[in-house]
């Protein structure tokens, strides 16, 4: 089982959390709500498990979406880099609700059969070009939200996936350029109603994006602070066992190309996501199938990024 | 060559225009920008080919996009009553622009296959449920805009179809409650590019989603302001040719069954759009096969709706 040291990760920040903020390395923006807010801020985490400084009460000119943060580009980024530099109080994690860390972004771009070994697992070939399909952003929940098994299906299964968020707005991106339009990287589950996904004309759509079926966080995490987003320990656990587990070193069309590609097509905008793909290891292609139940707990988790947790419900 | 009296009534609209606003009576609801305003506004056109009726000046409360306009419901409707029932200056259409009459909605729907007949041109058969793929929310140009013929595609080809506008949040919709959740209807092209449509893994959005590629407009023309939404005249002309012409009566899922169906899957939103499907006449399936080329106008009309007149560039 892959615990990425997490437990003494998790220690440590819990001492933290009783000091003035110690900085993480990582530059870790979330959304979030706490009981003294009106409405959800934007936070910095205090590393992976930590608690959260309040960027809006650092600099109230912040906006509160992360969306039109990433929007103003350097000018908020520098400021969420003071404000990581400087010694600021800390809101307990206990305290604070982790919203997904992009919210209505314009576009989720998905990838298929991303993993080589994803595609041996169902006996199709690698392809030769990246495979685009979409979620409505509204099936995006927060890191630690219900997944809602819909009565429609019967053959709910996991995936997950590094996720990218775009920074910057670009048409034609050159694979050289792309990393200046990327802002980070977070950890997605790409839910899937495989019944669904394979009726309906074939176009996956529909099994992918029931409410909820795109937990997301629970930070953005900037890609200056990351050492190689290809090199990362990726798994998924499904009640406490692991089903899936690679690196995204496996990923077939890397992000450089993936952005380059799809950036042909259509134009990218602050916050839009692109989801990467999954690894093997997914129910439906055990033998026999296994699909998610309810009271069942999906952990989804990338190395230097965290771990999402969702119940099933 | 479908006409539905243009002509007459455009140049009674001249009339109009001279005058305070002599309103029409279905309610037409437009986003706008205008040479003496800072951004965009919200603004009822008064009647097919007519001017504008400023809605911010009116109310400067109202909110400036059509979204926020529709997420406060029955609120901002009963202003847009009040002014569409006041002697208002217009402001005359040469100097107009006008945008979609809904952006950056959270969802862009669209259902294959939808027109009997169009399913029989391509010798498939009548879906038993809708076929649902979509758009996204990017490639959303206004009524008069230009359509971007990509050089990554050679197979760009028309598609006339009624849009329906969703007014109020809704999940597990019935069909009997449908109407209640529809804020009104636009015309809208669903432009496609046929060679990606079919490449990448026979998932349809990539052919469906380049920039520029869902013309939308001219108004959101209010439902309880059109007769009836299944007895309207929809064509298509291509340079003045006429290549689709059919009935939104020729539907095979109308309004009340596609919304109901597509709400067991996902929350629909204030703002969120549903492309109908289309009639027959595409240019993919004529013998030869015609497609879009650089220079070409289409204009998608429906009746009661208006028209969209778009540029191939």
């Amino acid at each position: 089982m892959l615990g990425f040291g997490r437990r003494r990760l998790f220690s440590a920040l819990l001492q933290v959390q009783k000091r003035p903020c110690q900085p993480s390395r990582n530059m870790r923006l979330v959304q979030f709500q706490a009981p003294h807010l009106e409405e959800p801020h934007l936070g910095l985490e205090s590393g992976v498990g930590g608690g959260v400084v309040d960027l809006n009460a650092f600099d109230s000119t912040l906006p509160k979406t992360m969306v039109q943060f990433l929007e103003q580009g350097e000018t908020t980024l520098s400021v969420a880099r003071r404000a990581l530099a400087t010694q600021l109080p800390v809101i307990p994690r206990s305290q604070v609700t982790f919203l997904a860390p992009v919210t209505r972004p314009d576009k989720v771009i998905c990838v298929g059969l991303n993993y080589a070994d994803h595609c041996q697992e169902q006996n199709v070939r690698v392809p030769k070009s990246p495979i685009i399909f979409s979620k409505f952003s509204s099936s995006i929940v927060g890191p630690y939200d219900e997944i809602i098994l819909p009565p429609e299906s019967k053959e709910v299964d996991w995936e997950v996936e590094m996720a990218v968020v775009i920074g910057k707005k670009g048409k034609h991106i050159k694979a050289t350029d792309v990393m200046a339009h990327v802002a980070g990287f977070t950890v997605a589950h790409d839910v899937s109603a495989r019944d669904w996904q394979m009726r309906n004309g074939k176009q996956w759509l529909l099994g992918k994006t029931f409410d909820t079926f795109c937990p997301l966080g629970p930070a953005l995490v900037t890609k200056d602070t990351i050492a190689d987003p290809h090199n990362l320990k990726i798994c998924c656990r499904v009640n406490g066992e692991v089903v899936q587990s690679s690196n995204t070193n496996q990923m077939v069309f890397k992000t450089e190309y993936l952005i380059a590609w799809v950036s042909q097509f259509v134009t990218l905008y602050p916050g839009d996501l692109l989801l990467t793909g999954t690894p093997p290891g997914v129910g439906m292609f055990r033998k026999p199938p296994v699909f998610l139940k309810k009271g069942d707990e999906v952990q989804c988790e990338i190395e230097e990024l965290g771990v999402i947790i969702n119940k099933v419900v």
